[in-house]
């Protein structure tokens, strides 16, 4: 088994819009067209006409910056005991146990969604972390080094059937797959520590993309050769034919408008970080219904990243009129989301969101 | 040595200001005077002129309510071994083991101060957790709950002369003392795990509130009898005579105003986190000048909650004019700042403060 071939996927966003060249004519020439069975979204578009996504190649740069992160191991580690990871899965997986924390809880005293997201960052990190490679690039293997290729995530789905509590001791277990011709899945599932019962589920697509030319690559038989042997074949949630998600325009129900980053949204890239953007799409629902729904279920479709210059507009349509006094109607409920950035000219789409949602069971006494 | 008496406070606020009844004319009767030597904010104000800071009150309904934690321990702990704790000082200061994560660093990939703050949190209330008294109650003693006493913070201040960076190992050590006659003060201490170095120190105030009459109290002999055996002498940041913050107006350089809390700025108790208030601080000094120093201290002085709907004015006022390009200039500089809540007839401040700066070292190329 390789162990200096993994790939690295920071669910933060790394890329500005401005560096895509979407305007040079030059890259209007040669497009690449990127099919692959499961990647879905790839199968509809070119680079020139979806050409951003999440780069990695700012923090590639970065991590030859001296004391970026300590103590970065050289070779493969099995476990890590200040963040209590392990090399799992016959060597190719990672589970690491955390303990929910109280600034990680929302008002009904459970993780909240924001948190979900930042631990399967930091467990998809540490896991690239204990495989030995970041001395060599933010996980990028050798030969995508070599080809000058970057991983951009395009897809993200999580599912939550419970909602970790304040104190609560989880495992989060994580590992690659492979995804169609061209891409990689990650997956993630986080256990209860103390029953092994499931809370949350979730998986991801990635892709390469040229570093130079900012536009989307096949992936070399030589970095397929390196990745391979690090993938699962098991996956944590089922996903035959991905749910497809319209695109809304500004007729949709709810709109917020002028929506601006803050310098605290930014990720240390100075990129809007992903978790922002979940929170824009969540806030555009009204609060009343916030109040009483628990989101069961997320889908993130990545299009474009967007700077702290840029104004975000955050548009929601549920499935069908909802009445919120009517409890007589069936659980769960469902909203479309999309947010674009309000150009001079035209919007661009930034992701597009597909939520659904479970009735809160009531508080106890 | 007393294992049931000890303090909790949360760094978070959770006292609605609307619980306060500063409008009830009873409440103009026999307002309670707090003098303390080391608290010099009581000094100068009542409940009634200073009606709010923050109370604990509904995280205590909260905590008897059932799953809001895991595996409360009903007795003193010494070592936590999921969250690394760790009781020291002679079975009264605590200490825990932490990694600083991939999502809560920022730009120059050290940990934010927001980071900070929560990690200062956690830390104290893993100390109260560790005491085995979280079953009574969210960290008053005994002698408080029979006297219907809660804890309510009226200062901060830290001091950071190094951020940890990404990956960093850190020790944080938290302890309590005595505070004048009628207040206690925690503090804590931020080192390399590694060299034992200090990266940051921070101590804060507390003092007692009358949960029905939301009135500051005197300390009962009873419960200071519970509380003194936990206390250390020694302090993280010697302050003789603690520094004034000026009230600003209007008329200061920098003014952020309509600043509205969102949906996720809310904490358990459904009240603006501390945290925000931190950003909203921060935000109101130009980026420019953020991007180029870094914060070395900041003190907070506590005067007042806000809820969901407030809308809040962030003002801020360097002490001398400063020219960025004009780097002759002695560092560290310093701004003053406060929080205030715009309402109808008068405005009414939540929040002072003062922050230290120093120029940013130059990052390596």
């Amino acid at each position: 088994m390789a162990t200096s071939s993994f790939a690295f996927f920071s669910l933060y966003s790394t890329t500005k819009c401005s560096s895509l060249r979407e305007n040079d004519p030059n890259n209007n020439k040669s497009s690449v067209r990127v099919n692959g069975t499961s990647i879905h979204e790839l199968s509809n578009f070119s680079i020139r006409t979806s050409p951003a996504y999440t780069s990695v190649a700012s923090v590639i740069e970065d991590l030859m910056v001296e004391k970026n992160r300590q103590n970065i191991p050289t070779e493969k580690r099995m476990v890590d005991p200040f963040r209590q990871g392990l090399i799992v899965e016959g060597g190719v997986g990672y589970r690491q146990t955390i303990t929910v924390r109280s600034y990680e809880i929302g008002p009904d005293k459970t993780a909240t969604l924001e948190t979900l997201f930042n631990l399967l960052q930091e467990t998809a990190l540490n896991h690239v972390w204990m495989s030995g490679l970041l001395g060599d690039g933010f996980g990028a293997t050798h030969g995508m080094i070599k080809n000058n290729l970057i991983w951009v995530v395009t897809r993200m789905h999580v599912q939550i059937d419970e909602y970790p509590i304040w104190g609560e001791v989880v495992e989060i277990e994580t590992w690659v797959g492979s995804s169609g011709k061209n891409g990689m899945r990650r997956d993630w599932l986080i256990r209860s520590h103390l029953s092994g019962h499931v809370f949350a589920r979730a998986t991801s697509t990635w892709v390469m993309m040229n570093q130079e030319t900012r536009r989307l690559s096949k992936m070399p038989q030589e970095v397929r050769d390196e990745i391979s042997p690090w993938y699962i074949e098991k996956q944590a949630i089922i996903e035959d034919v991905p749910e497809k998600i319209i695109k809304l325009d500004n007729k949709a129900k709810y709109v917020d408008s002028n929506l601006k980053p803050k310098r605290s949204d930014m990720d240390m890239n100075n990129h809007v970080n992903n978790v922002k953007y979940v929170k824009w799409m969540l806030e555009t629902i009204p609060v009343s219904f916030l109040e009483e729904h628990q989101l069961g279920s997320i889908i993130l479709e990545y299009r474009r990243e967007c700077g702290s210059s840029d104004i975000v507009e955050s548009i929601c349509e549920p499935d069908e009129e909802q009445d919120d006094d009517d409890d007589s109607k069936e659980w769960p409920k469902r909203f479309t989301h999309l947010l674009q950035n309000k150009g001079e000219e035209k919007n661009e789409e930034i992701v597009r969101g597909r939520t659904t949602w479970n009735k809160k069971l009531p508080t106890c006494p």
